[in-house]
C-alpha cells in the first residue's frame, strides 16, 4: 500500500497513534497547535504548515510577495484558532537551484511584511536544496503564547452551544476557480476580492486573541477553516463528541462570491461548504455568551460574526 | 541570477539581513538555535533542519528507521550545541504519493525511538504531498530549554581559549564514501562503524547538557560540526572575532576511519577536516577550565574530549 491509497486522515491517525494528547500537563497533539507548559505564566503554542509549489501555489498566479505572506498567514491562523498570540517564526526553505533570486527576495519581503503586521519575529530557519526536479517549499513553524487556562481547544463544544463563524466563506474557492476559468462579466473589484482572499488570506489574529481572552467558559471550542466548513465542522464535532446542524441560508457569502458564482454558473453554497482555504475561525459559544462576544469582537475588529444555526434557534450541537 | 549562482552563505546573509540578532532580550538568529525569552525561568531554544531524499539520504543505503533517527538527531545536535535540553519536536513531512506506507512506518519508528532515547516529545506536525516528481522530505523543528545565562553561543571564544572537540572526526565522510566505492579489505565491524556514524550519528545531548551546566564562563563558545571542522571552525572564529590554529596530529581519528582510508587510499585527515556531518561538538574553553570540564564530562559520558592545539600549547584563539 502506498501513501495515496492510505489517504490523509488515516495517515494522520497512524502517525499520531500513541503520541501524547492534551492532558493535565497540557502537552500534546490533535488540535490546531501543540500546547507546551514550560513553567512560565503563559503556555507555549507551536504549529507548522508548509506551502508546496504546484500543490498550494503557482508562481504563475501568485506574486512572490503573496506566496510569502500566505505561507506565514496560514500558520498565524492556527495560533489564532487557539486564542493565542503569535510570537516567533522559523522558516525552512527548499529551494530549486534554478529559482531566480528575485523570486526568493519577493517571498521574503512578503513574509517579513506579514510578520511585522502581526508583531511576529522571524528568529531562525533552514535552507536546503529541493533535490532533482524538486519544487519550491516554504515550511514554517510558528510559536505563540496563550494565557494559562485560556487556550480554546477543538474538544470543548457542548450540547446547546451556538455555532459561529467569522468573516465570509467560499471566497477562496471562487478565487481559485477564477484563475482556472475566465469570468467574462465580472467587475474587476469583485474579481480582485475573491482572488486576494485566495492568494493572501487574512488570518483572524486579533479576533482569535479577543476570543482567547474571553476564555473557554464563553468560547467553548474553536478551529480554523482550512479544509472547508463541512470537513472542519466534522473535526470539531468528532473531538467534542457532538453533532451539529447549520442553516444554509445563514452562510456568510460575500457579494463578490455571489457575482463570480453567477458568472461561472456555480452554486456559491457548495464553495462555502466544501471549498477550503478560507482561514476563518469556526467556533462554538456558550448559549448566553453571544452578546458579550459580539461586543468584545466589535471593539477590536470589523470582521462579522455569523451564527450558523437554523432560524428557529434549536441547540446547535447535540449528541 | 539564480539560487545556485548565489551560493548558500550569501543566501543566508541575504535572508537574515536586518532580522533580530541575539541581544539583551536574547532573541535572534545566527547561532545553532534561536533563543527566546518567554518569561519563564528557562529560556526557549528553537531550531529546524530538514532531510531531503537524494540530497541528504538515499532509500537505497539507509533503512527507513535510520532516516527517521537521523532527521531528529541532527536537530538534537543543534540543541546540544547551545548547552540545552531537548523538549518537543514538530515533524513536517512531504510525502510522494507512491511512497510505500511501510517506509513511512519505519521512518516514524526511528523518529520515535530517537525521541524516546533523548526524552523528547513529538507534539505536532504537518503532512503535505511532495508535488509532481517531488522527493520525500522530513523537516523537523525542535524546541529545547536552557537555564537563563547558561546558553553557549558561537560568539564567546576569547584569545587564549582552548579549542576542543568531542568524539571523532571524519567517520561520516568515510561512511558515505564506503557506500559509493567497494572497500575490499575492510573488517566488517570497521565498515559498520563508519557507515553507522554516517547514517545514524549520535547527537551529543548529554555532553551538551554538561557543558551548558558549566556555563559560558568555562565553556566560552560552541557549535556542532555539520559542515566539517574547517567550515564550522571558521563560523566560530568569525562570530567570535578570533583566529585559530589546530594541530593536525591531534585530530581524533577512529581506528575504523584509518582502516577505511588505508583501504581506499584516501587521507583520513582530509575527511576529518572537510568531511562534514560528524555532529560532534566544537567548543572553546577558558584556559584553566580543562580539568573541570573533563571531570564533569567523564561523570556523564564516555565520549572523549580532544584538545586541538599545537603540542607546544600556545594560545589557540588569537586576534
Amino acid at each position: 500500500m502506498n501513501i495515496a491509497e492510505l489517504g490523509e486522515f488515516e495517515l494522520i491517525a497512524r502517525l499520531t497513534a500513541g503520541l501524547h494528547t492534551h492532558s493535565e500537563h497540557e502537552i500534546g497533539v490533535g488540535d490546531d497547535c501543540a500546547i507546551l507548559d514550560l513553567g512560565s505564566e503563559d503556555l507555549l503554542l507551536a504549529t507548522c504548515d508548509s506551502q508546496v509549489e504546484a500543490i498550494h501555489f503557482m508562481l504563475q498566479t501568485s506574486t512572490p510577495e503573496a506566496i510569502g505572506q500566505k505561507a506565514l498567514a496560514i500558520n498565524l491562523s492556527d495560533i489564532a484558532a487557539m486564542g493565542g498570540t503569535p510570537r516567533a517564526a522559523l522558516v525552512s526553505l527548499l529551494l530549486p537551484a534554478t529559482l531566480p533570486v528575485a523570486v526568493l527576495d519577493g517571498i521574503y519581503a512578503g513574509l517579513r511584511a506579514e510578520a511585522q503586521r502581526f508583531e511576529t519575529a522571524i528568529v531562525g530557519g533552514n535552507i536546503s536544496g529541493a533535490g532533482p526536479a524538486g519544487k519550491l517549499v516554504i515550511d514554517i513553524t510558528l510559536l505563540g503564547t496563550v494565557r494559562r487556562g485560556h487556550a480554546i481547544l477543538r474538544s470543548g463544544a457542548r450540547v446547546g452551544d451556538l455555532l459561529c463563524v467569522t468573516g465570509w466563506l467560499g471566497d477562496s474557492a471562487a478565487g481559485l476557480q477564477s484563475f482556472l476559468q475566465a469570468c467574462p462579466h465580472i467587475e474587476p473589484h469583485d474579481l480582485h476580492w475573491v482572488q486576494r482572499r485566495h492568494t493572501t488570506p487574512t488570518p483572524r489574529v486579533q479576533e482569535g486573541q479577543v476570543l482567547g481572552e474571553l476564555g473557554p467558559e464563553l468560547v467553548t471550542a474553536m478551529l480554523d477553516i482550512s479544509d472547508g466548513l463541512s470537513g472542519d465542522l466534522q473535526h470539531l464535532c468528532e473531538r467534542s463528541d457532538c453533532g451539529a446542524q447549520i442553516n444554509l441560508a445563514a452562510l456568510p457569502l460575500s457579494t463578490p462570491l455571489k457575482a463570480v458564482a453567477h458568472d461561472l454558473q456555480q452554486d456559491p453554497v457548495q464553495w462555502a461548504l466544501h471549498g477550503g482555504e478560507d482561514y476563518e475561525l469556526l467556533l462554538t459559544l456558550h448559549p448566553q455568551a453571544l452578546d458579550t462576544v459580539r461586543t468584545a469582537l466589535a471593539a477590536r475588529s470589523n470582521t462579522p460574526l455569523t451564527v450558523l444555526v437554523p432560524s428557529n434557534q434549536p441547540p446547535v450541537a447535540y449528541k
